[in-house]
């Protein structure tokens, strides 16, 4: 595992290299989505088969086979086990609970000239959300796309999920019924970021794209942003573990936690950062020890080989100045005192407090939600939320007396800027 | 000016063509966009400069001359006549006192187990706002730009202008040190977002990328989104304004807010939407003897004719609907009772209600933002607002007895995803 020293000249540099990460700029990938959405755009329904049935190997012979009905949905839920199904519904249960207080409402005012000013909130109406398949086909990335859209009060809700030969994991069809989801495509890639952006004679075209996916979709997300909204660009999931090597420190939970980011991608990407060189080595022998019987072991190690670090620091503020510089997807601040970091923490996806808090809650329970900004995108965005999928109108209305100073201000202005039409519209209200 | 009938079989397909635009899927274009980012990634400073020289026919033999220095924008400002100051200072105090009320504020809160949970809300470090040089080059865009940064919190806000020839409009540098600008550099285009994106040894490198400009802006906008933020891929502007017939219109009022979009650019848009076909005939009639006095008649009469409309719909009912499918980013209703149709009105950028609320009131002085959603995406985007200048990081702490369910729920999730590691880490904290 890559280590690396702050008090070494070569620091910047070497971090700069760790963080590196580009997956769409690749010409040879962004063309052939190019020609995926193009194809889609032509040819719906009848593309959408074809290019499903030739990338992953689905069996289906009609279109209407890609649609599961509703009567499937809920027979996967009431097919659960008792057990599973109770820890799903907590979860729901928690994720709606932690979402509805990010709930915007419209307000107004009025100014002191006697005129309303304002912000009228409203949900979208139709958004697509994009579930792996395969190796990554979550539950729980069904839960954490649909249900901030249902808080928000989306009026149609559209779920695709490919599956590789025809195959899907039931729980994620259970996660789709119990988080309401109105229909459901088993499809993937640019061809369905494509359909549900242009929409096709079955799929609903949306205004929305949230979800992660591999670079096709990643590259389809960005090439339809400006037809639809969408969430963010997805990379590769990140964790940064930050602990100081005092008494309570227990390695091979750092070790774990470090691990279940590893374990997902093999350019998923795990960092320590501590000022303790002690703990930096048990954590280093506390993760070999671990992958020994790690059933996605090969995933982790490689993981860990291509962008895995630790990183000594001089002290925590050094420590901050390091998080600050990654703005982690994942932050765990594995202190005795988070609270006293908490404040000087400017950029994280989601931050993970205390030693009772390890990133595997927050991807399924806690509450809030698991799909973040990566790849240092943290500096400038936010978890996906209610806020995803409800926009604003401003609401600007004049009473006559009201309008006066406000139209002879827009006139001078509008002169200004030779906006003559503008000046004039304006003039035109003024007494 | 076309004619629309919403009782014509053809209605659906009329307007389809009148609201197709796509500015940004030129490959020659993106292809041209690409190689500038490319280059100045590369070449940094020099290649700005020579692209600026090149592009702009800028003047300028050193890159240090590109720079707009505090003391030249405070200069600018203090040189200002008397009443354009004053009614700059009331735009701005009045952006200022809208924004303030969509700043966001960090919560926690405590769930039954008695874990925290929360969103802390931070201001970005760095941003970087877009401002359309030469032709339509507008104070009034700084200040919408620069204010909600300010009111966000934002460090440092870095302007770009274009200054085609080396010159510019001496209120953009006005605006720029009355809204508390850091640094202005007079540099536009791709090559302005690619050093705003990337960073040159002057040129900081941002956190996000806000404003409006041409289709390479645009374009490039689109190219480095993920590398930044961006607020939206602006297309042409247009209003949609509705009035339906009663005593109270005034035609010529109502032809002049619709001249005052056309007036900004051939490709603009200006619907009229109204049951009434007297109404109708005399808008059209009073934009025709407008048209004979106004500056800006040839752009103007280009826009009427290349993506102008007159609809004539059956009633309020239909005309709510024309509204929603079209999302207009600037949406007048000229009627008494603008305040019953509000609720119904789904998809707008911004608002105007009444009669005395011209679009121009609020593209100055109203206090919402001038920088709005085009081309239908007020289905899914807002206003540019404070709310773009701000992100997210959701917190989670659990406490050692509060942990306990939650990480037997993870547990028995992560088992079901395959997910060895995830559960061993939540297992760990489980007594």
């Amino acid at each position: 595992m890559r280590l690396l020293n702050s008090q070494q000249a070569s620091f910047e540099q070497e971090l700069t290299e760790l963080l590196a990460f580009e997956t769409v700029n690749d010409p040879a990938l962004l063309a052939t989505v190019d020609d995926i959405i193009a194809q889609v755009r032509q040819g719906g329904d009848e593309v959408v088969l074809k290019l499903t049935q030739q990338f992953d190997n689905h069996p289906a012979k009609t279109f209407a086979e890609l649609e599961i009905s509703q009567e499937k949905l809920k027979q996967a839920f009431d097919g659960l086990n008792p057990t599973i199904k109770q820890a799903l519904e907590l979860a729901a249960q928690r994720v709606t609970s932690f979402h509805e207080r990010q709930r915007q409402e419209s307000w107004t005012y009025q100014d002191a000239l006697g005129n309303t000013l304002g912000q009228q909130v409203t949900p979208l109406d139709k958004v697509g959300i994009y579930v792996p398949g395969g190796l990554a086909s979550y539950p729980s990335s069904v839960l954490m796309n649909a249900l901030p859209a249902k808080v928000a009060g989306v009026g149609q809700i559209i779920m695709v999920v490919p599956a590789p030969h025809g195959e899907l994991n039931p729980l994620v069809l259970a996660a789709a019924y119990l988080a309401g989801v109105d229909k459901v495509f088993t499809i993937g890639g640019a061809q369905a970021v494509a359909a549900l952006a242009y929409g096709t004679n079955t799929i609903p075209q949306v205004d929305k794209i949230t979800g992660p996916g591999n670079k096709y979709v990643a590259a389809a997300k960005r090439a339809v942003f400006g037809q639809v909204g969408i969430d963010m660009i997805a990379g590769p999931s990140e964790v940064l573990v930050y602990a100081e090597g005092v008494a309570n420190d227990k390695a091979d939970w750092l070790a774990m936690d470090l691990l279940s980011q590893a374990e997902h991608d093999t350019v998923a990407q795990a960092i320590f950062v501590t000022p303790s060189e002690p703990l930096l080595k048990k954590v280093a022998q506390e993760i070999e020890k671990a992958l020994v019987d790690l059933p996605k072991a090969d995933i982790a190690k490689a993981a860990i080989a291509n962008r895995g670090a630790l990183i000594l620091v001089k002290d925590r503020a050094e420590g901050i100045e390091v998080i600050n510089r990654i703005a982690p997807e994942h932050l765990e601040l594995s202190v005795d005192d988070p609270e006293a970091m908490l404040k000087d923490v400017r950029h994280a996806g989601a931050i993970f407090m205390g030693r009772y808090t390890p990133e595997a809650i927050g991807d399924y329970c806690a509450g809030p939600n698991h799909v973040l900004p990566t790849s240092g995108t943290a500096r400038f965005s936010s978890p996906l939320g209610v806020y995803d999928f409800q926009k604003k109108s401003s609401i600007i209305y004049c009473s006559e007396q009201g309008s006066q100073m406000l139209a002879k201000t827009a006139d001078i202005l509008a002169v200004e800027e030779n906006l003559d039409a503008h000046a004039r519209s304006a003039r035109y209200r003024v007494k």
